[in-house]
């Protein structure tokens, strides 16, 4: 495992707190922690101030923190930790403290309110950590890299198990094992083997279904490799295609390719959707094109940016995002085709490593 | 699947509205949604309206929010759901709706309350649905006792694997596709198998790390089936078991069984807890105690009530809980046995079918 950066991620955010002119602030998001401090546990608060920070978590994770929490001091709590957090708030005369809050509930703002004395201020923030995660750093850009290799290799085993009469389960079932054999951390989000017209389900989670003998079969999975996420979608057919299947196959496939062609920086994020969408709609079929073109991926399996309908924020790069155009014709069946990307210089690299050419799968 | 009675969990949720004076409630709490009317997707808000409901979600799930949502009308929308609703709201002259404090971020309540005219009040909540889910139906309990069975089986299918050598993530690995095959739709958590030293870290999910030839291996594990979760924890001992291991196990062991034997109508969570506990302070360990005797399980993994230190909430019968004492020695490894329980009408049921006794397994 690469030692990460954790010192200069820590005064990147650090300045962006003196920036929004905040004394301190709260971190509680699983995520936003690992990548400041490098806990992976449940159950944890970073306190930053003052450019130090004081991380507090409870008992059952203590050999853990003390292990893995990098530029910070460690308190154990023996109840909730917000009140241990106030206790260190508590000893300043005033202070502004940022939290984010699409990240905090009702309960956790009053609680915090409620425990700390009243010159200590809080301040709304939203996405300040998200903001600085959407653009990855080497470190995470080697992670992601490894991350998608290894999702491209356990989609390539299960795919051999691909044919007539196999369970849509049984696909997902081997590609997990793969993924867990090879010391993946855990799948990324549910997989999913959506066969013939389960396939019109974007999301269709694999079901004790078998393989029918002809129709595609949509298979979006992604594994989780030392923290960082992978997200792929490839839809093969099993038996021949007939002419309307090839067309649909091929409109959602030059969607994809025109998508990735856009991706540069200062394209918005709404432009790489309209221009998948576009191909689409002259091919009539974007009323079946139901989601966004894709999404951001690092830590979490979304995240920012999203490339959705007038989404403004500009590429950069860094960006790590996935071009994912589809389209599900209720009662017939779905076509999806995913691969993640990284921005660069002047284009886009494409991280998947998976060939996109349409696979009839033959009953052996 | 049974047919689960929707209706009359509406019904009595409803007459929680009522009693707290409220005219409506939002809900967007994937389990809630779930167990309030059958959907299984992201992204849904349920809107109670005298007695009336309106289930709202985007493009992706028209086809399957049409299939799966009962007692409530569904609103396909074009963007963010709280302004779909809030449109609804909008008709009304006013009204005194009801959220969840601890399931709505600072952000979407914000979003609420600028999405709705002056007139609509709306008012927090705090564990309202939760509290209804927290005593267990027939029909759920009828799908907890499959999801356990299954968790027991595939269990027993891993522990065939389970010997010096074999890495950890096999043993999840082989547990988890398992349960794939029996149809699980997933795993309730990352599973735990953590063996010598790794043991005594409390959530020491699977690593690539070999199961030595002596000492303690933790495995915790859970199958979702049909949207219920199952959990339970064994702890086998690779090799022969020094006289001071064996205390410990016998030690945590007869917490467990002083912890099931405690739970009956009436008494506090607190007090299970205190029973599991003074077990162990007797046998010198509850210094390496470090968490909670157990928490509900149901349509979430971890849903209360919690069987902690000083917990309230007295027990009734369908509730559905874990108990689970562990103790985690730092530097020499961990121990913890865990089942389910239905707390009946004058005790409780272990649901979890697997023995107890302590297991040495030798190398072959």
């Amino acid at each position: 495992m690469p030692v990460m950066d954790y010192a200069r991620r820590q005064k990147t955010f650090q300045q962006k707190i003196v920036d929004e002119e905040l004394d301190g602030f709260v971190v509680t998001h699983a995520a936003n922690l690992r990548y400041l401090c490098g806990y992976t546990g449940s159950n944890g608060l970073l306190l930053f101030l003052a450019g130090r920070g004081v991380f507090f978590t409870d008992g059952r994770y203590t050999e853990q923190a003390r292990e893995e929490v990098k530029g910070a001091r460690v308190v154990i709590a023996k109840g909730p930790l917000m009140p241990e957090a106030a206790k260190v708030l508590g000893k300043l005369s005033s202070a502004a403290v940022g939290f984010e809050v699409d990240l905090t509930t009702v309960a956790t703002a009053k609680q915090m309110k409620d425990s700390v004395h009243r010159r200590i201020a809080w301040k709304s923030t939203t996405g300040l950590i998200m903001r600085q995660r959407m653009i990855k750093d080497a470190d995470e850009l080697k992670l992601i890299r490894d991350a998608v290799a290894l999702g491209a290799k356990v989609y390539e085993q299960a795919l051999q198990i691909v044919r007539p009469g196999v369970r849509e389960v049984e696909v997902a079932g081997t590609l997990e094992f793969a993924a867990r054999q090879a010391g993946a951390d855990g799948m990324s989000f549910d997989t999913i083997v959506a066969a013939g017209k389960r396939g019109a389900l974007p999301h269709g989670h694999a079901s004790l279904q078998p393989l029918p003998r002809r129709g595609f079969v949509v298979i979006d999975s992604g594994v989780i490799l030392r923290g960082y996420c992978s997200d792929m979608t490839r839809t093969v057919h099993m038996g021949l295609v007939s002419r309307v299947e090839r067309a649909w196959y091929e409109a959602v496939l030059e969607a994809q390719l025109v998508g990735i062609a856009t991706v540069r920086p200062g394209v918005t994020a709404g432009e790489v959707d309209e221009a998948t969408r576009s191909v689409l709609r002259k091919a009539r079929l974007d009323r079946y094109f139901t989601h966004s073109t894709g999404h951001g991926v690092g830590l979490e399996i979304h995240e920012p940016p999203r490339l959705g309908k007038n989404q403004n924020e500009r590429l950069v790069p860094g960006m790590v995002v996935t071009i994912e155009p589809g389209i599900y014709v209720p009662g017939k069946g779905g076509v999806r085709i995913e691969d993640m990307v990284v921005v660069t210089g002047n284009g886009c690299e494409v991280l998947t490593p998976v060939t996109k050419d349409l696979i009839e799968v033959r009953a052996s």
